[in-house]
């Protein structure tokens, strides 16, 4: 049975690939599992048939037979924990590697999304300067423990796993913000997991949803 | 062989159990698993033996043999997949289970943590008052969704799980606010959660840690 995700119908980043479902693509194209798209509007996110879904009316949602997930931690673990490619086989490595899943969504994206809300939604207020350095101190601070802790190394912990996947996907919501290239060993691995032949089948398919919904008009 | 976590030497919230080592104190309460506690104060936290244990010098870490792992919901999810008795034997019910541990720490917890920063850093700034609103309205919505998820049942989906642990925690953080008291079915959840016995052993124990520390002076 093929799996049936949930993704914006025009995507508000316009093809950038940093909206969520892109983590639950390229999960799905690191360990060859084939999955079908169901594009839904911001309109249709609010309504019930959705929020059955997703309770916070979010995408992705991931559908398979009987079994409803959200959240793209979830899937991507879900994903990982059934097919081979994502996570050690290694039990001690394995929970390491589902440590970093959870360092990417709760410590390292929180203050990344701040600072986006921040410059999206206080940019006109006469105290977004102010907020605004506060906000970088705060994004700092993670990418600088984070660059210490990646080193020399080409992964955060031994070979490619979902936390990286997900770490990934984090890091380049600074896209443009010249956050990341302040540390040249974050940006580095930021390139490397954009240059895995899944991410670009992953990031190409996102794209060309929004370059469609474009071209419609 | 009993692990070990980490836990603050003396408690930034005076023994109110909102830090983030309560979740893993709870979890082996619920399975019946005995661990031990090491204290560390907030120098010992950013000093470099801890950050090799937690890339990003906080608290709590779980130790046992040769493992380490950091990151309150990864510890949880490893000790609920080790024992039984914080997730449902079915393979669905599990993975939903897993979606809400992500729910209450990648959705549900990083608005209510900009609230509460914004109520410590921002409390002296002359635009708090209107940063407030925003951050309020921005958990309204999060708490108004999970309120129309949960609905009269007892538990987020079924029986009660490691997803109801993290959800619980992570409401707790808004004790004093009366935002959770807005909606009486979350409230009641919450209090389901902390009546349990297990949640009770963990909080008097966080509590006895901080009673010590204090009447140490």
């Amino acid at each position: 049975m093929i799996p049936t995700i949930t993704s914006f119908e025009k995507s508000p980043d316009r093809g950038q690939g940093l909206a969520r479902d892109m983590r639950v693509r390229w999960a799905f194209e690191e360990v060859g599992q084939q999955y079908d798209v169901r594009l839904v509007s911001f309109q249709q996110m609010k309504e019930p048939a959705h929020l059955d879904l997703h309770p916070f009316g979010q995408i992705p949602t991931y559908e398979e037979g009987d079994l409803t997930l959200f959240e793209s931690g979830a899937i991507v673990l879900h994903i990982a924990q059934r097919h081979a490619g994502l996570l050690p086989k290694d039990a001690n490595a394995r929970a390491r590697a589902i440590s970093w899943m959870f360092a990417a969504l709760n410590t390292v994206e929180p203050p990344i999304v701040e600072r986006e809300m921040g410059m999206y939604f206080d940019r006109d207020k006469r105290w977004h300067q102010e907020r605004l350095a506060m906000l970088n101190d705060r994004v700092r601070a993670r990418l600088s423990e984070l660059s210490r802790r990646l080193g020399d190394n080409d992964w955060l912990d031994g070979e490619f796993s979902a936390g990286d996947l997900l770490m990934v996907t984090v890091l380049r919501r600074l896209d443009g913000s010249g956050e990341v290239e302040k540390y040249p060993n974050l940006a580095a691995y930021v390139a490397r997991g954009e240059a895995r032949p899944a991410y670009q089948r992953a990031f190409a398919d996102q794209l060309a949803v929004f370059t469609a919904a474009t071209s419609k008009g």
